[in-house]
């Protein structure tokens, strides 16, 4: 990797969600960071709120930002079918990349991406936050201080608070490769150790049209480690109780819980019963600190020089058990995952 | 004490709940203990009641079973100012008594009831049944191991379901002789050391015909103890949420909690809430278990001619705390306990 | 059936733990019942324990009390290898029957027994404790009330709290025979729908001679429900942290979790961690209260001419959920229960 | 008030920790509000520090940011007998303040200061932090919509994690000064009604010297409502879990507990026992986001015109409630608060 003086950073897609929020977050916690760049097709509905940021370049032309030599990183926040094109351009400019996740749903180009990462030394990050959160970073530090000993089995509820447009659903790759690829993720890092097997059962519960394109709302997928460690996680598209994102590791020396943080530790007794308050609704509330984390974590890779815990190979293996899922559910049978592409 | 082959009870006064509870609990969980007489001045009452449990001796004359030389044992559950007198006269013919709590209102006429208890060396045992709470003793035990360090604050609160009859309240005694009676000895108790001062604060919210007699339904007493240890009560004459039974003790080792226990372990995340089922509703739910296990311990005393850990003593010292605290709400000072009667 | 002037019982298999519940249970709770023989192989090891009961005959011939006609009910609770034989007999001599679970491990046997009960027109209640277990009863009220909604997915966690003896679990039948049946009916009993298919997977973690004879102490069972309700069994042949037993169910109108009851309701905060007593040893302790009510539950039903909940078809398609179950962790597929025995 | 065009800062007394936390939450979450003055009497120490935040103007003469008319809010953070001086001076120039709590410690100074305030007409905050903890704030908004019903009674629990440096102590005031005014002003703040009466117990458990100076480390303080409505306040100086903020609140329609938020939502089963993580270490941690709330509204009366809802005379009232709780444990008897001084 280069030496690096001072960081200064491109945003390239800042019209959703997610850009505006790395943004932020980059401009409100590392101040010793400069955000010179907003990029995106549609500039005109970014510039206002680029200018109020004190972003002095908003372009619509990702190029100029790549030509910049004071640029050193990249922030891929655009849609999914643009991120291997663009890291495939940031990467020949040299810069590092932080890319937000699915880098595609193709792992033939997912590998094409990598190669270009390799060939020019740059680092990628890919934006699975989970593994920064705060919950998940104390449960990983009580297995790797082997306070949980042997580890047995592993279990990842999922669910999000309310059902997406079909829209959005159509071009998300499926329920494994859009939802359940977190929660592969997740597990790997967790566990530290790859899946060898898969199988997947999905549902349709909540919205019938699912079926037009062979998706599901709800499934169980069941995992087999190659350490022999059982894992299982359970999806949802939509609760009636808000976001729901929960851990359990079981292992030889005990158990370990990890709850759902809640809006507030209020608790009222009341005629008929106890009513404590809901869990954050979504991930924007859930994950605020894991996004503010991982850009940390990102930066600090870049000063001393790292390598990151989280790759672009690690979000091609997420996408190949996700492809394996969706092949489980569908053949109803265990999948093998072959990680030889 | 005497030398008991077999244990034979009478039971004084079946016509109330406590006394039906005590019966029960004697003839379904000690088989080896024998109910022989069942006693209420309103024998018809209690006549089928006490044949369908087997008890053969239903009678409205208490010297009848006091006569009887194969009883060893009475349990007094009369009304509070019938108490002294069959204490005194059981105690006159020899047999060890169970005697529900307050003896009586009166510190001095306790204290003839127990000059009469000593100079026949008969055993007395009272009524706190606080005391035998699986909850609490687990507590006493972490106290006593010396867990907690050294003891700084202990905290009770103590709130009934509903608001009771006012002729009930009438012939109370008022707020801290008839509630707070339980607390009091449940603190001497559980610190093992005796209540110096006490501070109390009244209140009518629920009731304003108390006022009439001086009551309160609602309270905060302060105690210090000989020990320095700072004690508070709380107590409620109703609540909407069922029966609140709780302590914290703080010492230099840490805070415990000793919460309800819930009437099941289900809880329901729904629409804005999670819902927990309420605490158990009274007393008969709450100390189901410790009505037991105070009767256990009274018959393992009487066997191994054991000194009982709650006394006739106990009660007159709950009283005299009771009487400083009702003292200490009318003049609203802090009062010191008299303990020489 | 027939018209029960009075319940008179005999046991078979009193030497036993699960034998000596029930006849103390019996005892203790139901004292309108008669308890007349105690009936086991090894009769000179239960003699002191019967009389000490107050139960009169006590005998090593099973016939004995069979032909007694004072003798309504029969309560078998001697080794499964013999349940088959025992209910054909008792049956034919005209008494209901409570069985302990499982009746066999042979399908073939237990349809004989089947119908050898229903020519006779008598009573058989099995075992399965768990469905009068206070929580789950809640569950399943909340469920039938259809507060939960439209029912997606069921998850229990069944843990027991040490390793048995190796010679007892090489007559188990294996894990899903011997443990996860109870699950398995819990569910049927809990979604109120037929099982269609079934995946396990199987581990050993704890001790490598079960590999000997092809069993397994850890497993993940996927559970397919006619009604599209998709079901997970966690089980475990032993924990260091006490006997777990958990259920979570997630409907369209929330999600429902039932937590272990904790030893005790005191938390204690130390140094670095707050403190929670953990739940109950095992089973004895925390199906308590359920050992005695499936017991009421069945008097009732003699009394009252019901069918009962919980049959010996009830036990059959446990077995054959079970044999499925053990067929797919040998095959690594998902099985089809086939239930036209 | 004054027309504000942009809010411009200048800080008092940057060398302590508060000083540094107000002027970096400033910074990083209110991009809008310039921070143009760093000002301490050692500036040498705190030159890099504001330098580094982007601070251009460091001075130790405070006298050189109240002449500046660009500046509109002056923040003092100072030692506590500073305040009242900088108050008159930035008041008679003007100048909106946000000033650190005690504003003094004798409050005939507290109230020539409002009196300046009054007559210059600028607005004056105090930072009684702890009403804008969003546990406290969510349990005011249900106070205030009436879900409580009719209020009994509302007790804090507020324990520091550690016990401070000697030194410190001797110049806070005491307990009922330093730490007890906090939650004076928040019971006031909760209850919306005026505190009548005191009772405080104290008591030295933890470090023997502090009766030197009279002061306590413990203590339990009783409250009387106009309203009638009970309160208590229970303190220390320190404990061995962390730090401790709890309020329960008891009316006529239920019970509400406001509990520790904890480190993190981990739940360890282990041998033996059931293992939480503790409450955060301390208020820093605790009202890290009750800090940023509390600037954000003052910023807010500001722009709005409004009157903030914790001002001089809210400090002033804790002070008196204090000073008669100081009296109340010196004397043994409850004390009537005088708020005509």
């Amino acid at each position: 990797m280069k030496d690096i003086k001072k960081i200064v950073v491109g945003i390239i897609g800042c019209g959703g969600r997610i850009g505006k929020i790395h943004t932020r977050n980059i401009i409100f916690n590392f101040p010793e960071v400069k955000v010179k760049y907003a990029c995106d097709i549609n500039i005109e509905e970014i510039k206002n709120w680029a200018y109020g940021l004190g972003i002095t370049k908003v372009t619509k032309n990702h190029e100029e930002l790549l030509k910049d030599d004071e640029v050193s990183s990249v922030f891929i926040c655009s849609p999914t079918p643009t991120h291997v094109d663009y890291i495939i351009q940031a990467a020949n400019a040299g810069k590092d990349i932080f890319c937000e996740k699915p880098i595609d749903l193709d792992p033939e180009k997912i590998k094409k991406a990598l190669n270009v990462i390799k060939k020019n030394n740059v680092m990628l990050q890919v934006g699975f936050m989970k593994r920064f959160d705060k919950n998940f970073m104390k449960l990983k530090e009580l297995i790797n201080n082997g306070e949980v000993g042997s580890l047995y089995l592993i279990k990842i509820t999922s669910r999000d608070p309310f059902f997406p447009p079909l829209e959005y659903l159509k071009a998300s790759g499926g329920l494994f490769l859009d939802m359940t690829c977190h929660d592969f993720d997740l597990l790997r890092y967790l566990i530290g150790n790859e899946i060898e097997e898969v199988f997947a059962i999905g549902r349709v519960f909540k919205e019938p049209r699912l079926k037009d394109f062979n998706d599901f709302d709800t499934a169980v997928i069941n995992l087999n480690f190659r350490n022999e460690v059982l894992g299982i996680i359970e999806n949802s598209r939509g609760t009636n109780y808000g976001y729901d994102q929960r851990i359990e590791l079981f292992g030889s020396r005990g158990c370990i819980t990890v709850s759902n943080p809640r809006l507030s530790q209020i608790s009222f007794s009341k005629e008929e019963k106890i009513v404590n308050e809901n869990p954050y609704y979504w991930f924007i509330e859930r994950y605020t600190d894991s996004y503010i984390n991982e850009i940390k974590y990102f930066f600090e890779v870049i000063k001393n020089n790292k390598e990151p815990i989280v790759t672009g190979l690690d979000s091609l293996k997420a996408l190949l058990i996700g492809l394996a899922a969706k092949r489980s559910a569908e053949e109803n049978k265990p999948i093998k995952i072959n990680y030889k592409i």
